[in-house]
């Protein structure tokens, strides 16, 4: 995710005074305690206060559809995670030091997601703690320092992983062993994206060895969402893998966004690709919301790893977070949410599609599954973001109780990102609103 | 934690053939998934599946005395904090870009317990993330890069945190921008531990300027309890507070180990050194298991960074978080467990000298409330480490069903942490049968 981004439609705090009284103490309060490192979505906050399947609640109990939320995936409050939880929490809930069922059942059970050969799994307890320790994983098996990421990319918040996430701006200065490449951008680069954005590893690559740091992974999110969605060209990654590893470096994928179904097509977003990673991460929908996040890897990789450092993650894989991910794949499972993330995903982007016909502000339509991007521009002979239009149509979404948001470095791309359970009737819903909000200009 | 000295006492795979068939079988299962950075405890290890209040129960319904845990500090399965998370997580749990009431009122709660300078809070998931954005903060407040820890510091898992945890050993390096300093070792060093720990400090300093790096904090577990658990001389870090300060450094508190109660007569850890903070860390104990934690600084360092960098940590402070954090607080407080520790902790410790009078291999007992720490020397007169035998004891006690570990860069000290809600009568079944080992030889 972009957290430029996140800031177009961001509250300003200097416009509180228009809020209700409410919700202005509360923001004060929240002002005094947390600081002002933390920020709030939308010209006007919105106030939850109860969440159920792909709905938020008001104080006022005003329903709010999520067509944001990647993290309570397979539904807010799902009652099998939920019982789950409960259940593991007053049964037992300790470290990976003890010998504990749980942990293997639930590591299987992810690994026969994966390929074969990625068949050993970390668990972390965010995704930010995950890429942190797959980068910790390519340095020691690479001997390699060279970091090579998307341009816009974001994969985390600790300070090894800020600083690989060109997102964050100039407040956060890119390390000198980071490299950035420009994403596969179908809609301005067309058929040629693939090639572009494989030569554009090589020349990462050939730049970090004129500089004397020999490259130890390109790291990238298998949707580059962060970018602003760009799924095709197919294939794309698997090439730019071949020029990683052919320069000693590994291939790091960042399914954080991507994974768990969201593509539709496959499982894990580097499937979509036809290619194997070295290192997977993953986090947010793993566990419905609960913290937890792992690495998978070859095992040679974790061996090399393991046979000089010992890595005890006190929370991670801890009895209560493995519960609540075993519930998260039954649920994907039984109500077959990777057909519904296929299917609905197909039927919405045909809708946005539709409505492209209709409105001139839409210039592209991508995505996969459950994470399209609706890309604005002013007009589309230049492609010349809208931004300021973009800013104004999520917020008036928001007026409309729908709440989304907007991604890439211009923030003009629609980030549609709705849960796994997400119906035809909610991407109707969202449709109408959005035809409204564009007739309306 | 000493990730060096937990492996004296750990599980060796080449023994596994001596282990019940059941236990085989799930080592071997977890070997293949997991991979080879995961160990076990003691040289049995120990298959747990339910855990109630201070005890840890194997398949076969035998219970285990839980003298460990710093983490379900508050008794495991605790029915008000399993309660509060069940609820909350029934309710909502979702993410800080929403207004939520329960994140707030937490922040003001946990806020209360500390002094009126240190008065915001950020919330991460981990001990290692809090202390990463420790970091960062630091970082971004001084300027400076320069780290200084004790000798034998633990700090957690991120790759920025590893490289001042000198525990890890030599499979991590030290950052070039680190320093160690001894801890104030009133065992071997009497009433000068705490001038010479200041000189350390001091030197540590200048070391670091005359490498051209500009300190940025003195990051220190106040009670050192990697180090080997050194409570005393109270009052050494308010005055190594005072020469990193004057050096243009902060001084962080990290409270994973000691926060929240565990020293019995303080909530946190350094008011007993009568020393204010500039950054304060805090983990393990806070939602006992679930995985919460934060940091919390003066206003000033919090807004230097928030100007300039957005932090989102997408499950830090969500809303079962914060629940779960809370019902810990009401527990502490209505257990009155910070007494429990202050008073149990002491007929605790008083117990530990009794042993001593009567057993040689003791060379030292001291802590503060529920973090004791008894140092096993070959001779009373060198104090040369008793490495094997604390081991042995270690895996004695656990044979004996009472589980424990040690710390110290020679893995020589018992590391007595037990649960707040401990009571005489486990403090009896822990003294009694360290009496019997220890007379057993």
């Amino acid at each position: 995710m972009s957290k430029d981004q996140r800031m177009v439609n961001a509250f300003d705090p200097a416009t509180a005074s228009q809020l209700p009284a409410r919700e202005q103490v509360l923001i004060e309060r929240r002002r005094q305690s947390l600081g002002s490192a933390y920020r709030l979505f939308y010209e006007q906050p919105l106030h939850v206060v109860r969440a159920e399947d792909v709905w938020l609640y008001d104080p006022d109990g005003n329903a709010y559809l999520d067509v944001y939320n990647n993290v309570a995936s397979v539904g807010h409050s799902h009652p099998r995670v939920v019982a789950a939880i409960a259940q593991q929490a007053a049964t037992l809930n300790t470290h990976t030091r003890y010998l504990g069922d749980g942990i293997v059942d639930y590591a299987e059970r992810l690994l026969a997601t994966f390929p074969a050969e990625t068949s050993q799994v970390m668990f972390t307890c965010t995704g930010s703690e995950a890429n942190d320790l797959a980068l910790r994983l390519a340095w020691n098996a690479t001997g390699g320092k060279g970091l090579i990421v998307s341009s816009h990319a974001y994969h985390g918040v600790t300070s090894s992983v800020a600083e690989c996430s060109p997102a964050f701006g100039d407040g956060v200065p890119l390390g000198v062993h980071v490299r950035t490449v420009p994403p596969p951008d179908s809609y301005r680069q067309g058929p040629d994206a693939g090639k572009r954005f494989v030569e554009g590893v090589q020349a990462a690559i050939a730049d970090l060895q004129r500089h004397g740091i020999q490259p130890a992974a390109l790291l990238v999110d298998t949707l580059f969402t962060s970018d602003g969605v760009y799924p095709e060209p197919v294939g794309c990654l698997a090439r730019a893998a071949e020029v990683i590893r052919a320069a000693g470096g590994l291939f790091i994928a960042d399914e954080v966004q991507a994974g768990f179904a969201r593509s539709g097509s496959h499982f894990w977003g580097f499937q979509r690709h036809g290619v194997v990673p070295d290192i997977v991460t993953m986090g947010k929908p793993m566990g419905n919301g609960h913290p937890i996040a792992g690495v998978v890897a070859r095992p040679q990789i974790i061996d090399a790893f393991g046979s000089r450092v010992r890595y005890f993650n006190t929370f991670g894989g801890n009895a209560v977070s493995c519960a609540a991910g075993m519930a998260v794949l039954d649920v994907i499972r039984d109500e077959q949410l990777q057909q519904n993330a296929l299917e609905t995903g197909a039927y919405l982007k045909a809708g946005f599609e539709a409505l492209a016909a209709r409105h001139e502000l839409i210039g592209d339509v991508r995505g996969a599954g459950f994470f399209l991007g609706v890309e604005m521009v002013r007009d589309r002979a230049s492609k010349a973001p809208a931004s300021v239009e973009t800013a104004r149509i999520v917020n008036a979404l928001r007026q409309r109780r729908i709440l989304i948001s907007a991604t890439g470095p211009a923030g003009n791309i629609l980030k549609v990102r709705p849960q796994l359970v997400f119906a035809r009737e909610h991407a109707d819903m969202l449709l109408g609103a959005l035809d409204e909000v564009l007739a309306a200009g």
